[in-house]
């Protein structure tokens, strides 16, 4: 009888509101399976009943609306691969350290999701002249400090992201109503930004024709930098993730994949350098591109032919000619984060 | 509906062999269930075959003897409930960073295990004068660097301890069979000493006049000090861990709760301190003792009144006069880690 071996994990960071990342170094398939897909709260989870299953719309709008699940099946849908990383994604690198949540490498997965574009909806109800921005209420909600009584999640859009046909609501994860834990029935997904704009258990839309106002605009999700103003977290920076080998691994002399991913929030991966000399040369890895808004797969092969310790770096360059940064951007709230990836290895 | 919330689970550090560690902040129990357990292999699963349930005691006895699991069955049985920690637990928090499995706080668990002590074993067989230790070989094998072919897992102990009535050939852990990831059918038990003494998948006991030369034990699971002389990794180190509040956690001002568990290998825990001011002031915490080899739980009420941030240390001291020191004593395998315990908590 052989022992099987065991299954990688989400890794626990909180429990109530519940927190957990994706082990993305153990990740063989470019969608994330529900049961690994990363868990991020700022509340405990809603209490979903029949007044889940509607969306209101309205504000400075010609036509408010009150859709059921039912009305949105019946728009033309729009179904798509998008990375979804959470803004917090490897605070626990940031030097100094910064407080809040200690994610590693893992608040990050990829998911299929399908629904109706935005745009279509705010066809509908029409926008009224003055309108700026689309505020998006969700049906989490908890204490938040400085504000007596619970609040809703919420965020808003310019409305030229909220009006861009891939910005959608979706219904569906991966081929499956969306798990609770996801947003069920209905998530807002907004590709390119960083996870805090795909607002999860949607409950209303409203536009408005100022600047919103709410905590999760205005304090949270806001870079606060040491010698520059703050401004707002809003599109995914250049990134990437070494899979394998594993950081502080002792390996054999021999032939040795370099693996990971690379994903960008501006444009596509154009390009993944990997260095084995510290940051001395750099070598372009070879690429496995993946579709507009999903990571790019990139693998390297290193003859490690002597004794000793290297630190290998690895750099993501995207078609807006971004790069990863020899230092992250430091801020006080370790938003992100996306200086050059590396780690350290011992051939012995 | 209320969507449920998650529960902790292992964490991945390697999946083959498979090393994944407790997630030990969210431990609510004092025995940890099977799920929550620790996995530590140098080897892929051994393969069960009929040749397991036996187990064969030879070299410098007077009757060597070949026991079937009923033979053992038949002895008078003991039960221990014993914390078993990797000496590689809390490897990643070395500075400067050490090569191997990077375990966090949780290459640590705790169990009830029940089986026949070896000193009855060793009565039967007889031991001649000239026996000095006993060496137990596991069935799980593989590649180790140096050696042409698989060898198998194997330890020896001194003979004092050995014949120590509390080390135990188990067969139950938490009162059902020893599951197949944690050595099923038979395991060494050996209180007080970390977990590389408990050998897994017992498959021989062979006791030896000279000192034990395999590479587990001479190479691995030695202590390579910077200045000093290399020695062996024995006894579990007093040591402590804090599960809550989380390091880096943002908390409110008001009352917290500090709790945690402390353990040592060379006696018991007489006291936990807690500074909540990077160290200059310590008070008692409120102790829980555990059971003679088990951890003991430790609390303390913090008043946070006043905002900003806080380093908060820990220290156990246990009765034989041990205490966690300031600074970790370095090695070049990063064993035996049991620095004062810290986190850092922003107060807002």
């Amino acid at each position: 009888m052989q022992i099987r071996q065991g299954n990688p994990h989400l890794i626990t960071r909180s429990l109530s509101p519940e927190n957990q990342e994706t082990p993305i170094q153990f990740l063989s398939n470019p969608v994330t399976p529900e049961k690994l897909f990363y868990r991020r709260n700022h509340f405990r989870y809603p209490f979903l009943s029949d007044d889940n299953f509607f969306l209101s719309v309205f504000g400075s709008v010609t036509r408010p609306y009150h859709f059921s699940i039912r009305d949105l099946f019946n728009f033309p849908a729009q179904t798509i691969e998008t990375v979804l990383e959470c803004a917090g994604n490897k605070r626990s690198k940031f030097e100094p350290k910064v407080a809040g949540e200690q994610w590693e490498d893992g608040a990050i997965s990829q998911g299929i999701w399908r629904g109706v574009p935005l745009r279509l909806i705010l066809e509908q109800t029409g926008l009224s002249e003055r309108a700026k921005e689309v505020v998006f209420e969700a049906h989490d909600k908890g204490k938040h400090p400085g504000y007596p009584q619970p609040i809703r999640y919420a965020r808003s859009l310019p409305l030229a992201k909220a009006l861009h046909p891939d910005t959608i609501i979706a219904y569906e994860l991966n081929r499956m109503p969306i798990p609770g834990k996801h947003g069920y029935p209905l998530r807002l997904i907004v590709p390119n930004w960083y996870g805090m704009a795909s607002v999860k258990w949607l409950k209303t839309i409203r536009v408005i024709d100022t600047k919103f106002q709410g905590p999760f605009q205005t304090d949270d999700y806001v870079y606060y930098p040491k010698d520059q103003k703050p401004f707002p977290v809003t599109a995914v920076k250049v990134n990437s993730t070494i899979q394998k080998p594993l950081n502080l691994a002792i390996l054999e002399k021999g032939t040795h994949e370099i693996k990971g991913v690379a994903w960008s929030g501006s444009g596509e991966i154009t390009k993944v350098q990997v260095s084995l000399d510290s940051g001395v040369n750099w070598t372009d890895s070879t690429l496995t591109k993946g579709s507009r808004y999903s990571w790019s797969s990139w693998r390297h092969e290193w003859k490690a032919e002597q004794e000793g310790e290297y630190k290998i770096k690895v750099r993501a360059v995207d078609s807006a000619g971004f790069i990863q940064p020899d230092k992250a951007m430091w801020n006080k709230k370790g938003y992100g984060y996306n200086q050059i990836s590396e780690i350290n290895i011992k051939i012995k």
